[in-house]
């Protein structure tokens, strides 16, 4: 039988130091649900496929082209495949992350500042 | 553009009135995100896919033939395709359901006793 186990997300995430580096908590089916901890702007893209965004602490602004969703602890939102959007966090922010495996963060974006790519590694 | 909205879940669980009937909040790719409230036990069963709770009120106890899960707000499990589990909540519990669209609450269930067998409605 496979392990099943219990997870405390607000503890898992004092073990993230990255910020916009979200880490792998946990798999249900072909999504990961990873937990990411943000501060400031990221980078505008989008993804082939939707994204959901829960957020654990914190106050999240998500860009979109044409509105500014504004994300409180306890709410979530879909981002659907091919929106762009932005994250932007006035303050830290932890969040969930549930998405198809292989998901890159920064999505389709070119420029990527000071923004790593990553698909995220295993807690 | 895809209609974008920002969900509170334990907001929208104060319209949920049955228990053991989870209602359908979003859609992430080909996984639903439902709220359900539980009290009392539930019935054993399995389903052919995965699927997560994760807790925002109460305390939920999942037992697998096994072991006991022990559940609290904030907290997440993943249960594996396959593996036989019963819901028990000692008082009212409110939870995230995310599972493939489709996946039926009692799963592999026989014996329903006064449950009803759905794959959840849009709320």
């Amino acid at each position: 039988m496979a392990d099943v186990t219990v997870i405390s997300p607000s503890e898992a995430v004092a073990e993230v130091t990255e910020y916009w580096s979200p880490k792998i908590l946990g798999r249900v089916n072909d999504h990961d649900i990873k937990v990411a901890k943000f501060n400031g702007d990221f980078v505008w893209h989008s993804h082939p496929v939707d994204e959901m965004f829960f957020i654990l602490s914190g106050n999240l602004v998500i860009n979109l082209r044409d509105k500014d969703l504004f994300l409180k602890p306890g709410q979530f939102v879909v981002i659907p495949k091919e929106v762009e959007h932005r994250p932007q966090a006035a303050e830290d922010v932890t969040a969930l992350i549930i998405e198809p495996k292989g998901t890159v963060n920064t999505g389709d974006a070119q420029d990527l500042g000071d923004k790593k790519a990553t698909q995220g590694e295993w807690l």
